[in-house]
């Protein structure tokens, strides 16, 4: 049942007097149950709690921390499909989506598990003492990663389970040993209270430190600068508009002493490169394709493909109106969001106004219904190279096709494009080993250089990228999905001659764990003899 | 013979009218030789050159890249003892010290060459395809870091060649695959002209392309500024003071629509905790040690111990007595530059003037000779935890020792310290055990943790770590010696589904360099058969 609690730590609060319901898009009337906003005290609360945690959690072991995920990982499943039905009334998602990003985010959950108990994650690197070396002697070196403080995580709109509560960065950032304090997103809070108890049960059943996880509510944006402005926040997890990213980002660096790291996820049109010969050959299985992926979750993904070069060809035309067809046969879809449905349609309207625009399909504007209905434009890449406001994301199954009159411009095209979290060529085999210079082009760009494939679906793994360069995301260091994003939440601590009772398990002598470790310059997973 | 000029890629350049001279402490005179600063033209076309140079030289192969670095090394070797008398005359520093601080330079080189030769460093990441995988097939996904881009270095003062325009910076900026742009430091503009023509002279030989490296000479904080703003840069190296790397942080998360990495290693007054058993064990030696420790480099280290925390016993007094001795025992020193020993002298009064400071050793003030005597100040931990103006760094030979009444205050004073490059912890192998309390918050603090070590001496290895929190640097995740530096210079790209012949080659299937991988989770050196 959902009483619209805070998750403070092994506490449910609902001290607040401001209250908020959630607006379903499914039904176009607000559902019933009310939400507490957390206080200013509330928030504190939080934040003590998550201090005090933070060095106790941070010394668990990696399996205490494994076990904790998997725990969580169950927690969910115990929910049962209440979760689910509550997801699918809060986002418009369908229950076979909400389905399967449930399965997700408990994969992703066990995932982080797996590579806790393997344990090589750390980086542990050993120079062991050379006290003969002349003119001075060695001390003994040994480095590995340690959490680096409380973080805040930011619930996304378009993910209510894989990149929200227990999502992604909750789960990088726990395994990492970081406590987290979530900012649940208004528009599924009764997805987040669900899914918030089910860590807190998880927390108290693995005997995981008292304010190790929070959930807060809030409407606005007071209780993200108020987190982001907040000492104790060591790190920020984020997944959201280029707008909110970029506020975020002020506060991060005006308003706090202290820098940290803000890895925000934000804006990207996901270019898709589309050579002459493989669409000549296939105009209308590459034009089916593509509209699958401009039109799959409502064209609500990061990595939805806003954008279509071509290079001017006999097959141009024909798959322009193979692609017209397809998305003027696509059924309209139930948006996340109020917000979403109502800037979709404007952003829509504003490329579609822009210099040498044509607009090839446009459905009608369902924001009655909160439905969105597919638009394909079309300019000229002379154009789009002059005008960067071509290049401003429209969230929703909206796509731009930029026709080039040949290869240069091709080149100077992309050469103009913003940084992209993917990048996609469609060629024949022989075309794309010509066109290296495209593929050079695009891979200095993106964060994900894909090869005749779309860019929607993005598979969480080790090798994974979900990032890339800015206004993708505020730092192209690192992915927020696959195991690798783990490595956000740590920074790096040297040990010079630790007692080895003092020494991080993982960087002792007899290494128990059995991790890959760089030992004077080699790696092995050797005990030290 | 010093021409005054910029190293523009393969060019000399010397076209700006201003011209300024080396002010040398240990003459008390300018140096004849004048040096041209750049203009914005010649910025410019040293940026221009970064650009061009970045697609080629980013797609070198490791082992062309460590060919280059060795080459560089030998490079320096050849300038001669003309370079370590420049550096002598410029600096202040002593020419036993340059010897050393030349063969550290060749050796981070090296270093860094045989990281790249070994080439694990690149984080491979392979996930092969899943094709018959249900419900959705996986795509063949592998990952490796790529360089970021050209990147921006300053060189340090207090390490002309170690720090400075071959130094650890530039050295993990070229391994990474990035072009390197040296802000030449004007305190020692006749030591950087001979390093930088002699990396020209190295890239010229190895075929690196025009633009890999330039150097440009600037004063005051224009053309630092400049550069930090430049859309081109894609990140930044810095060692230098609080003031100016807070100025380069304010430019670069204000100034540039796109953010970068920003790693300014600042302000560290690295606290020495001496437990009272160590203490009443070894009054004189540990006294001696710290001393040397305090003057070493006439206290101008970036580890240089500023802050002394001793537990009131029986032994603190003798302690601070031996320590005044051997500090008053000790040579004054020339300083490296007019502004270091002004400030210092400036910093010193200040901290000697705050509240219950009180004044242990204050050598004359030599300023008139740009020389520095060292100090010692004392105050109470009640004192120190209530201000924070204690912290402010004094670069140069002075320590303050912070006297705890006992435990407990000791801890307080401990959570009350900023971020800082080391901290120190002197005690028996028993009392260190029993003071895991203190060990656990000062590794809060630090980059690097010392049990009974003084914390100069940062050796050049694997396992270093020499960053830490803020303000010791803007970016914790990092450190500035050592191989792991390379990281903070790429960014990872995922490839999916690429052609064999496109991929780079440490992530093709054959493998051929042997590098270590993480193929299907799994980390190997073996091919993808």
């Amino acid at each position: 049942m959902l009483l619209g609690h805070n998750v403070i730590g092994f506490d449910l609060s609902a001290e607040g007097a401001e209250l908020f319901q959630v607006f379903s898009t499914l039904h176009g009337s607000q559902l019933p149950e009310q939400f507490h906003i957390a206080t200013a005290e509330e928030v504190n609360k939080a934040i003590e709690k998550a201090k005090s945690a933070f060095p106790v959690y941070s010394k668990t072991s990696f399996t205490e921390r494994a076990v904790f995920l998997e725990a969580i990982a169950d927690s969910i499943l115990e929910v049962g499909d209440i979760l689910l039905e509550r997801a699918n009334q809060e986002s418009g998602l369908p229950l076979a989506r909400l389905t399967g990003e449930r399965d997700r985010t408990m994969n992703q959950l066990r995932l982080f598990a797996s590579l806790l108990r393997e344990g090589s994650w750390a980086d542990a690197v050993i120079d062991t003492a050379l006290p003969d070396r002349k003119p001075l002697p060695r001390a003994d070196l040994r480095r590995i990663s340690q959490p680096v403080g409380p973080v805040a995580v930011f619930a996304a709109s378009n993910f209510p389970l894989a990149f929200s509560t227990a999502g992604g960065d909750t789960a990088s950032a726990l395994a990492a040993g970081c406590p987290v304090i979530v900012k649940a997103h208004s528009a599924h809070a009764g997805t987040n209270e669900l899914v918030a108890k089910a860590i807190q049960a998880a927390a108290k059943k693995t005997g995981m430190p008292d304010g190790v996880f929070s959930s807060l509510n809030g409407e606005g944006s007071t209780l993200g600068q108020q987190l982001a402005a907040e000492p104790a926040i060591k790190a920020i997890g984020f997944t959201g508009s280029y707008r909110a990213g970029m506020a975020l980002y002020a506060t991060v660096t005006q308003k706090r002493k202290e820098p940290i790291p803000l890895y925000a996820e934000m804006s990207s049109i996901n270019p898709v490169v589309l050579l002459p010969e493989t669409l000549a050959q296939k105009v209308s299985e590459t034009a089916t394709n593509l509209a699958g992926s401009i039109t799959l979750g409502v064209g609500q993904f990061c990595t939805n493909p806003g954008l279509l070069f071509t290079v001017q060809c006999n097959a141009t035309d024909a798959f322009i109106e193979s692609l017209a067809a397809a998305l003027n046969a696509a059924a309209p879809g139930t948006m996340l969001n109020q917000t979403i449905c109502k800037s979709y349609y404007a952003d829509r309207s504003k490329t579609a106004n822009l210099k040498g625009v044509q607009t090839i399909v446009a459905g009608n504007d369902l924001s009655a219904e909160y439905k969105a209905t597919p638009a394909l434009l079309k300019v000229s890449a002379a154009d789009f190279i002059t005008n960067p406001a071509l290049q401003d994301e429209v969230f929703g199954p909206t796509s731009l096709v930029v026709v080039c009159a040949d290869r240069q411009e091709l080149e100077t095209a992309l050469q103009t494009l913003h940084g992209q979290l993917t990048g996609s060529v469609f060629g024949t085999a022989d075309e794309i080993l010509r066109y290296t210079s495209v593929t050079d082009i695009l891979q200095q760009k993106v964060g994900r250089l894909i090869f005749n494939a779309v860019p929607t679906g993005v598979e969480v793994c080790h090798a994974m990228v979900h990032g890339g360069p800015f206004p993708a995301t505020t730092d192209a260091r690192t992915t927020s999905v696959g195991t690798e994003a783990i490595r956000r939440f740590v920074r790096p601590v040297c040990y010079q001659d630790c007692p080895p009772a003092l020494l991080p398990v993982y960087l002792r002598n007899e290494n128990e764990a059995g991790i890959m470790r760089k030992v004077n310059g080699t790696l092995t997973r050797e005990p030290i003899v």
